[in-house]
């Protein structure tokens, strides 16, 4: 139990954090070694950069998928319809007619290069008819299409599998209105999520929605993967949120939903089946959201904690006394700070080593109520032994250095090789057993190791401890068979014992396809079937993904 | 612009606020008189009556709806399968092989007394597997039912129109479990709200959801119905606080989605669908609903004010300054005040009048930290001229009587005679307009009047102005044809010209069906016909209503 003077220490100690941190840990992800599972919870500093055009096809990685016969192949007739249509150049890639794959390769590849597509063919409608003209000319002729935001997902949802049409949305960027008594935003699909968020900042409001990839992704491809990110703890899920869509069925139908209402009882909620329906059963255009006034006071605490128990009992502490100013509270294991501090080579928040790290964030109106209640909570969790050392940021560069010990983790991973990730949701009393059953397991299997013989480093996790929402990272010094073997189906039916999500906010994109049964019973794929049928029986939107 | 000396008089002002508002306003509505469109905010104070077993059917006052001849009749097969299902004598009403008339009657009519159908069979599981035992009986011999949770709805959804069974949920009724870190509750639908809430508040957390009907309604008829209430301004709409349902299709499928975590990425979020569907593509079994911690410290403010721009400032503010803390911001014009001043003859919390009232709630974790915010938010508003006199509670005595200013229209216009209710939801700037411009049209038709001779005593307007919801109400001497016909059309005309809701969060039923055309379009509309016929294709899931 910490006594008076101890936390009087913590509480004189925030000077010391370390000013530093986010920059160095700006590092781009190695992708030297071959790994099938590598994957990012954010692509937050990625920088395109030029890929060859050879090999590295995900046909050739799934040689079970088949490219679907019922659709056809493009021509130089099909691309002479949508370039009158488009008019513009720059709204079409043609690589039917031409060679450009040097062009269409940011298109046909995920950021992580995970995912490459055969595609020939980019388009970029400029308005919603545009969409509406696109789509009903692919369903008459039968041609497949990929809907395409930021192309900032992780699970391959977002690039071709074989010659689908790119239907990219990056022009389609525009904002359309604001309600400064309301807070309704009203926007463009297309729409930058920084770009929104920073027009609604010189307003006072705030996105209710943050994520590593805000500076890439599209508000549109939000709603389409139904993005978690930072704050949901506070502001609650897009499927609250989003007030209204507009968007595009496969036979060009348009379904303008676009309400600005926070309440209409009026029917099915139909806008729901599209936040998170990953572009297969139509094309969101336009976006109405709900967002919340800007908090002027924001705190961050950085505390070590001696068990996974403590850190529920922080999380339920933190609730009660922060209650409504709390926006984060985010779980780091030692293991994933010293991977941490092994790349950037940082100095620690907290002078001693821990099991856990929490970091809490708080938004308030106040500025002296917030730091008022958060000290009262340090102070309490710490007289009460729950918390073992702490520390709180004193300014806006202490804020987000803290914020980097959680947020670098995943390019601290990157930078050190190739690394499985699993993106779970399980019930908060369980959580972190996963990582330790998991590195149970990997131990025994004889694969994790200090030194160089050893195909595993570390199995770590992290995550948004508040929305009981896991990271599983399984760091590798090489791709081995033997570690995936391990890990996998293990890891799903450890989740699916517990009725936990086997993705609990990157959607099932190509990745995750085969997997869904282990978080949906029958029944709900079957109906799942049936809708899709419903909005797409041709089956054109987005092929060989989801379902 | 109010000084400083007038503030302070504004806040010395406290203990004079009217102590027993709430208990003088608890006033039965007044029924003598046939009105078509009476209906209310809330049953909150109702109590059951026997009700006259002759006439004021649905189908009479409805002629153009006809029974569906594709539906069986009830036999005395049917009741002995049920009766044999069902095991207990409890569990069934018969009004097939018996006469059981009086006991059928509160499950055949509504609260209000407005909708009655002909029900000969009351069902009332215990289970799920007698839902689905039921529901597939139904499906298979064409029986229609109608779902019914509290019968406190105030659109005619959760009663029969001719012969459907009533399938009563109120023996399903037991929490399941609670997880006091996480706060998610998994209950049976037919679990009252208020027990819920107790139970709850045993925990220290509160049901995110909060209505005048609690100690009626059950909370799985909240979810088919998307209840809104008082606090969705601050804990958001039940699409974004429930995690799961478990519920049973048409033809007894069970659909386990009864999902306890915040984020599941894996397909369609089908939950989503039943949510507000009003018992139409099946019934809702179980309920797991994210709850949040209750806040100990909770202020509420009444204050006047000279126009509704400046209500619309005001409410900009206090997002703005109580921010975190606010969980609710009503509106009252001075019409509604008048007319509960007349029935109560309270002594009104402001000694002047104005045009406009707005009560305010903050709900938080530090009663100190809230009321300062509070304070400072009533200085500053008071300064700038946006409120002109204001009122603060003291002690729960007194806030509950600013609370019955608000909560008491309801019953007191009841008391007063018939009612035309509109349950609406506008853009915020034109929120008010509606009322004037109706208050004008029925003037101008020589309708209104304070004398004996008019047929509209007042049209008066108050509601959720947090969440853009309005409730106009047009109070009347007697049931006058014209009067209907200056407001019908009109109104919905009206809000569809400004892309309003004509049904904000009362819900379609059987009232509003033929209305939908005004809040949605025919391809929503074509599409929700599409989803009914994929989850209930022989239509056995509440008919004559909805869509």
């Amino acid at each position: 139990m910490a006594t008076r003077s101890q936390l009087a220490l913590v509480l004189r100690r925030l000077s010391r954090a370390p000013a530093n941190l986010n920059r160095q840990c700006s590092l781009q992800q190695s992708l030297s070694r071959p790994v099938r599972h590598f994957s990012s919870s954010g692509p937050r500093l990625f920088r395109r950069t030029a890929v060859a055009s050879n090999g590295n096809f995900t046909s050739e990685k799934y040689p079970d998928i088949k490219r679907d016969s019922r659709f056809a192949q493009l021509t130089g007739d099909h691309v002479a319809y949508f370039r009158e249509l488009l008019g513009s150049e720059s709204a079409i890639i043609d690589g039917v007619t031409n060679d450009a794959t040097d062009d269409i390769e940011p298109f046909n590849s995920d950021w992580m290069r995970k995912y490459r597509g055969h595609c020939k063919l980019v388009l970029k409608p400029g308005s919603t008819e545009e969409v509406s003209k696109i789509l009903e000319y692919c369903n008459d002729n039968m041609l497949a299409v990929v809907p395409q935001g930021g192309n900032t997902g992780l699970v391959g949802g977002s690039v071709p599998v074989f010659d689908e049409i790119v239907i990219n949305m990056s022009r389609m960027n525009q904002i359309i209105g604001f309600d400064e008594v309301s807070g309704t935003l009203v926007a463009e699909a297309g729409c930058i999520l920084e770009v929104a968020d920073q027009y609604l900042a010189s307003k006072g409001y705030i996105f209710p929605l943050d994520l590593g990839a805000k500076g890439s992704c599209h508000i549109g491809g939000n709603l389409a993967t139904n993005a978690g990110g930072l704050r949901l703890l506070r502001y609650g899920s897009l499927h609250g949120t989003v007030l209204g869509i507009e968007a595009v069925l496969a036979d060009g139908t348009v379904v303008d939903d676009l309400c600005k209402l926070r309440k209409n009882n009026t029917g099915y909620d139909l806008k729901q089946l599209f936040i998170g329906s990953e572009g297969t059963i139509g094309i969101i255009t336009k976006v109405s959201i709900q967002c919340p006034q800007r908090s002027p006071a924001q705190n961050v605490a950085f505390f070590g904690l001696e068990s996974f128990d403590q850190v529920q009992q922080a999380f339920r502490e933190a609730k009660g006394q922060l209650s409504e100013i709390l926006s984060a509270f985010e779980l780091m294991d030692e293991g994933s700070q010293a991977l941490v501090r092994q790349v950037t080579n940082n100095k620690r928040p907290l002078e001693e080593q821990y099991p856990f790290y929490c970091l809490i964030e708080t938004s308030g109106s106040n500025a002296d109520h917030d730091s008022e209640k958060l000290q009262a909570f340090l102070e309490d969790v710490m007289e009460k032994g729950i918390v073992a050392d702490g520390t709180l940021a004193q300014d806006e560069t202490q804020l987000k250095s803290l914020w980097a010990w959680r947020e670098g983790i995943t390019e601290a991973l990157g930078h050190l090789g190739g690394v499985y990730k699993y993106d779970v949701s399980i019930p908060l009393k369980e959580l972190y057993q996963l990582v330790e059953d998991t590195r149970a397991r990997v131990d025994a299997a004889g694969l994790l190791g200090d030194t160089e013989e050893y195909p595993v480093r570390a199995v770590v996790g992290y995550g948004h401890m508040g929305d009981a929402n896991l990271h599983l990272n399984v760091s590798t010094r090489w791709f081995d068979d033997r570690v995936e073997k391990a890990l996998e189906p293990f890891v799903y039916e450890w989740i699916a014992d517990r009725q936990g999500s086997i993705s609990a906010e990157h959607g099932l994109g190509l990745m995750k396809k085969k997997y869904i049964g282990y978080s949906r019973n029958p029944t709900m794929i079957g109906l799942m079937k049936n809708i899709k049928r419903t909005f797409d029986p041709n089956g054109i939107l987005n092929p060989y993904k989801y379902l």
